[in-house]
């Protein structure tokens, strides 16, 4: 990895093979949830990915490189955290649903740091062709955070303290 | 696990396993770091994250629970691909430290949304001694990745560009 591009085009690879990640793990979470705004809420998810995932496939055209994914570790250790700690919860319920809003926040949060990463590098630079598309990922994921602890609030963590 | 308060303290130990974790990764930032602010804030994340080891050990005695750490697999994933994109940048210099930049963010990213989970529990169960230090943990993490932020623009962006 000598340029900056080298970088860049990394970071949009580790993104482009997280998010078909999720999109696999996805429909076990819909399943796994018990609230239905939740369970509702995570299946919009599936569509809202796979809108990141051309976003992703926009943005390497921008480049003129083929879009592709590289193994991402961190992604990886995510989605295996996410998977154990239902093993613990068990069964669905408030607490599996306050566990999967949990983990699902921390996918967020992870996809909200590369994205912001991606989006100043393309501000910085001569790939600020690619910084619409990037911005917009950056927004949609903020904007799924925001919901889950919306609805965290409203419909899970009182029921959860119950359990 | 069968309750609230059990999945609560499983995060809570989740969280003492990565702030550990980071601790001793963090002398290999500070030395692949070029910048000299950028070896400095790094540095100064020692001392904080010590910090925040005391905050959590502040929570567990606030519950009346013994400090201990579980294996968390998604800072492993973190720190992993950390070491991962040092290898492939290998040498200091502005590419480096955008990468460490990067991954540094990734890393608050996870604390942030582990810590904002175990603040709203706190807050919304007969857990709430635990809240202020968690709440402190959260606005901690926040200001340091705010803090890298401001020196990714300020110092390193631009530079990185060059290469």
């Amino acid at each position: 990895m000598k340029t900056f591009k080298d970088l860049f085009l990394h970071f949009l690879q580790d993104m482009y093979f997280a998010e078909q990640s999720i999109l696999k793990v996805l429909p076990d979470l819909v399943e796994a949830a018990d609230n239905g705004k939740l369970k509702q809420s995570l299946a919009d998810h599936i569509g809202e990915t796979k809108d990141q995932i051309a976003r992703l496939e926009k943005t390497f055209a921008a480049l003129g490189e083929p879009a592709e994914g590289v193994t991402c570790e961190a992604i990886l250790g995510l989605l295996q955290e996410t998977d154990d700690i239902l093993k613990e919860t068990g069964k669905p319920g408030p607490l599996q649903d306050a566990a999967i809003i949990a983990c699902a926040q921390a996918i967020e949060h992870y996809e909200i740091a590369r994205f912001m990463t991606l989006t100043a590098w393309a501000n910085s630079t001569q790939m600020g062709e690619a910084a619409p598309q990037l911005q917009r990922a950056l927004n949609v994921e903020r904007a799924k955070n925001a919901k889950l602890n919306e609805l965290a609030w409203a419909e899970v963590y009182e029921n959860a303290v119950m359990v």
